[in-house]
């Protein structure tokens, strides 16, 4: 491939290893300061990373009493206080689409795109934790078919809003006194199953057309979505077989789709847990996970979806078990990401937790081995690039911008400066669609 | 009064007056703007005013075509870029509570609270705009007494979120593993007439405590509210006589609700007009009304519930046609305060136009005359403060905080430093209500 490879940095909490927060030096409370998320924010422009993803949890389970809630904090706020601070760097911000109003979300996503001049991008999710539905009713969650089918209208609705000002149609000429053109502002009118949405936004378009779209979901819905808008899909990819296949799936959907298939980046998250030597880098990840303790235990039964007590650590998976919850509602990528790990090599609980709980893919090594299977993945078809799912924050970042960064700076597969100001730029994708054609293609949905 | 003077600046557009966006020499466009945001912000901080508050409005209204909307941005995408280049101003959001979730809206501004380091503030609104309502679905907007039943639930709601965590819950034990005390976590269990939100926070107790709660809106249920609940209740008073008697019934009414008269703040809009001279300051003005052109008039119409055509320019306001309205929905507070106005002192509609079409209190003079207007009102015991509704931004706050702030300084009626980190303190309140205590009475109301 000739592209570059994409480089985002992702904040859970204090970092991804649920041993983080004991582990590191700093105060467990950083994950509520902006101090904290200013130093991670600008080691990652720094880096010359292609942004930063805030991940986002509409309430506060069990575990995570455990340790700093991975989406305690509000991303709009987070990431508009890191739009003064950066200049550069995109910034992503998860939303859900089952717990919030399109006309709300599409405003704030777009106010942070005026905000940050053409940084701001929203990452769908249709969130499947059963504790965030009580925090909104009393209806329980939708089944998996029903969440994905609102989440296509609340898209269609959100990227409507956004093209409700055609180009151009703030004047602001004051000599006449024409603010705007009125006659270029329209209404969305959306009627649709679940929403009602007269328009039009209240923002003109924003610096990037539109604000980027990051779609989370490997799922046959997540997938038929993602190739339908996202112009980039955030991926739980544990082998690199399966990341090909997905991203040549994907590919494929998008020219169905009537796009290019090079308009949708593919960024498996990957975890890289890395030292000076090999043998410090086995150090650092066994401290983490000594510090864990059985919260990964507890993580990976919650992933796969059965009782913990039902998990034995010199054994494999009990994937009878596993297949027969017929009421999983979870996430399916992680479920099979976890359960294609323990297959395909034959691990057992215990190993499988050792590798990220079969997660995302981890590097435990040195810089170079964490530069050559980033390298090695994305010259494999299996990537444009990766969220990076940084063990422990700042400290792994700072690792990463230190030693691995310019190792594929060296190698010419990684950017030595920002390309443009915008995220869309940066990222090397296209205009987003004309306006008219785009309202007029999605307005015929719900006709 | 013994008190210092309270002074917010409020942010609309790119300035209250209809004719600020042509008659400044910046950009039309700088209400997207980050720069702009930060400029009033850093003018308003190097003042010593006590806080920023932003307007909000969801929807773009016919008359917004003609200006810069004043609810354009997401209120808190601007706070959390500007809780990034300001240390001691306050952060007003404007909410509405009739579209908004309270799980969302409650961590939203605690997020900003954290950031902040304890400056963030709620001002709650039920919001009277049809046009907003077809943004949210197909239903009408709930008429006034339901709008303000919901807007008590909701509030109640989000501060039983805001004290999920008992102080000190967040214990971050890196030795013993103990991240969060669950048993000083508590769920919410709200089942309410709108709302179902078991909670708890995604978020430890705020630096304030809780946020600030502002409240704006000055009907009969308005009133209530912000005396159950609000830190700082923000009216309209066009006379001195209505402010005076306004705010003896507020704090009459905090006393029947337990609580001491001086834990809420009565902050009255006012639209300052500065010149170096009176001349200088008319001239500013004409200015300002000659760019405006037929706006304020059809602004005025709006504010009293009847047709633009009803209202002719040198006859008094229609007195009889605007009382016959009774399907009227809008602000009660501001409509009430221009009949005031025309009733008062006889004015026709061209007389209430200039003065600033029976708004908020308007004064057009030298930065004596507007520091003494703001003693006076101090004095009489008409307001805790103002609420600044800046003429033309950032020209208007400039020469407010260059001219009258060092005034007022000198007699020693307005603070020369902060005398602490949170708005809380700055604001002279004290503590919210113990945590337990303070629960248990709000949930009793949901029983």
């Amino acid at each position: 491939m000739s592209s570059d490879i994409i480089l985002n940095a992702t904040i859970m909490g204090v970092g991804m290893h649920l041993g983080a927060w004991r582990h590191r030096s700093q105060s467990p409370s950083d994950y509520l300061n902006l101090d904290y998320y200013r130093e991670v924010a600008q080691l990652a422009e720094a880096g010359r990373l292609h942004a930063l993803f805030l991940a986002d949890t509409l309430a506060v389970s069990e575990e995570n009493y455990e340790r700093p809630n991975l989406g305690a904090m509000d991303p709009t706020a987070v990431l508009g206080a890191l739009a003064a601070v950066t200049s550069r760097l995109g910034l992503v911000a998860t939303a859900s689409t089952t717990f919030n109003e399109p006309f709300n979300l599409a405003r704030r996503i777009a106010s942070l795109d005026h905000l940050s001049r053409g940084r701001a991008a929203w990452n769908i999710v249709t969130t499947f934790i059963p504790d965030v539905a009580a925090n909104f009713g009393k209806d329980p969650l939708l089944p998996h078919a029903e969440r994905y089918a609102k989440a296509e209208e609340f898209v269609d609705t959100v990227i409507a809003l956004w093209e409700s000002w055609e180009e151009g149609a703030l004047v602001g000429d004051k000599a006449s006194g024409l603010f705007a053109d009125r006659n270029r502002v329209h209404a969305v009118n959306h009627d649709g199953r679940f929403f009602s949405v007269r328009g039009p936004s209240t923002l003109p378009r924003s610096p990037q057309g539109r604000p980027i779209l990051y779609q989370a979901g490997s799922s046959e819905e997540g997938r038929a979505l993602a190739a339908r808008v996202a112009d980039v899909i955030f991926t739980v990819q544990n082998t690199l077989s399966s990341a090909i296949a997905f991203r040549k799936d994907i590919r494929e959907r998008a020219v169905r789709e009537g796009r290019s298939p090079d308009s949708i980046k593919v960024l498996p998250g990957l975890v890289p847990v890395i030292g000076g030597t090999e043998r410090e880098s086995q150090q650092r990840k066994a401290e983490l996970d000594e510090l864990a303790g059985e919260a990964e235990l507890r993580k990976l039964a919650s992933r796969v979806g059965i009782p913990v007590r039902e998990l034995a650590l010199d054994k494999p998976l009990p994937f009878d078990r596993i297949k027969a919850n017929d009421k999983f509602n979870a996430s399916r990528g992680f479920q099979a990401a976890a359960m294609q790990l323990g297959a395909s090599e034959g691990l057992t609980v215990r190993e499988i937790l050792y590798r990220n709980g079969g997660g995302h893919p981890q590097v435990v090594g040195t810089p170079e081995q964490v530069a050559d299977f980033i390298e090695s993945w994305h010259r494999a078809g299996a990537a444009d690039g990766f969220n990076l799912m940084i063990d422990e924050l700042p400290s792994g970042l700072r690792t990463f911008v230190e030693e691995v960064v310019p190792l594929l700076q060296q190698r010419g597969t990684f950017q030595r400066d920002y390309r443009a100001n915008t995220l869309r730029e940066n990222l090397g994708l296209g205009n987003p669609d004309d306006t008219v054609r785009s309202q007029e293609r999605r307005s015929a949905n719900y006709a």
